[in-house]
């Protein structure tokens, strides 16, 4: 049985302003609620069907509540519920400059789209990139679109929210700097290196003048053949994904 | 003034039976509208604000409504229309066996979201890949959500839809048939040919069975490190995406 008070409270986290004041999310769908269970994730509630239960070990000191179909279809993000519902803890970030200079990371300026920004925290957990920086005015990770779309990746990857330009700065130097421009070199002529951050832009924008101004590298993905016509760019999430994949296909 | 009737066969354009009934389809925003009206695809009606028509030119023989933005809005599919909606025919189709003989195509098998097929379509028009072959169960090209993600690509790339098993069948031995596989191999030591079909798959499936068959290359894009845990698989416009890219890669 789910109160009117749990329910009201699941539906409000809809809305960023609640998840921030909060601190939880919601996440649904079998796998992407047993890989976060797995994880170091904090679960503060489980909402599911029996049947759901009866298929799933839950560990004992996590707090369950058993619902009808029904119930759960009124809890629900989903058209289509998928049997169990998690309420979790938002993780804390913590940044240091020192990721930047050990591994490869992320960021992303502005990005908007709830679905692109899920799309590329799974990118990262395929090519091995832990931390994505994002800055404030991009989409929340935890936005129920956005942790279903990330397919379970939310649990390997960590995202900071952070004065984006201002981080990037303070690394200006230390680490190098890659972006994607319209007017950039061709990236399949280009070094790349295994540490630093890759740049992305706001769907319609790109890069902002603030973050531009700190890139080092500006890489472009060759269109084909480069003398037709063509799209004007490519999405985002596309983007990121061929590049990643080029930055990971150096070090095999 | 928009007529109620016409009004009324706009909203129907959201459902394939009537797009496929009256051979019609709608596409919106202004960047999009100028590309089709652009290219080869027939113009039945424009609608459109004063404002908007007054800093488009359009040609004497396209028939064009003035429109208020209330009523656009009436009409549109999207949340915040963009000054223009424009009504056109779909295109024939003319699918022969040379075509994968000549150039590279994609085949898409299943692949149910519009949003995905969209996303496709442009990566196929980044990097001059003509004409797309759906199986008749991958969503539809026409519906206003895939036309709007194509970003008029739509203008530039040929959609087929086709009995796939028994069109990749008949090509079979005549040209190279390539496929994503999570046991395929590994992308980056494959030959790949310049000519042939690559075929993707159902987002929750993969490529069913009765074209897995007729697939001669099975490829895998490698995730980094191979031996840390990550997610599943890559959602399969993001896998389009890098293997179009690797394609073309070896062109250059």
């Amino acid at each position: 049985m789910i109160s009117k008070s749990l329910q009201k409270q699941i539906h409000s986290l809809e809305l960023k302003k609640f998840r921030k004041e909060s601190g939880l999310f919601v996440a649904e769908g079998g796998k992407t609620v047993i890989d976060i269970l797995n994880s170091d994730i904090e679960c503060c509630k489980i909402i599911a069907t029996e049947e759901w239960l009866s298929e799933n070990q839950i560990k004992q000191d996590i707090p369950v509540l058993t619902a009808s179909e029904e119930e759960l279809q009124r809890i629900s993000f989903l058209r289509t519920p998928q049997g169990v519902l998690g309420l979790f803890r938002q993780r804390e970030s913590n940044i240091d400059n020192e990721i930047p200079k050990r591994e490869l990371c992320i960021a992303l300026d502005d990005v908007q789209d709830p679905g692109n920004l899920g799309t590329i925290i799974r990118i990262a957990d395929w090519f091995g990139i832990e931390h994505v920086f994002c800055s404030m005015n991009t989409a929340d990770i935890y936005n129920p679109k956005t942790v279903q779309a990330t397919m379970g990746a939310i649990c390997r990857v960590k995202v900071h929210y952070i004065d984006l330009p201002n981080y990037l700065k303070s690394l200006k130097g230390e680490v190098p700097i890659y972006g994607t421009f319209l007017n950039g070199e061709n990236i399949y002529k280009k070094e790349l290196k295994q540490k630093g951050i890759i740049v992305m832009g706001n769907e319609g924008n790109g890069i902002g003048k603030r973050c531009k101004e700190c890139v080092d590298e500006h890489l472009f993905i060759p269109n084909y053949p480069t003398d037709r016509e063509t799209s004007e760019s490519l999405n985002v999430s596309t983007a990121t994904a061929i590049i990643c994949a080029e930055f990971r296909r150096r070090a095999i």
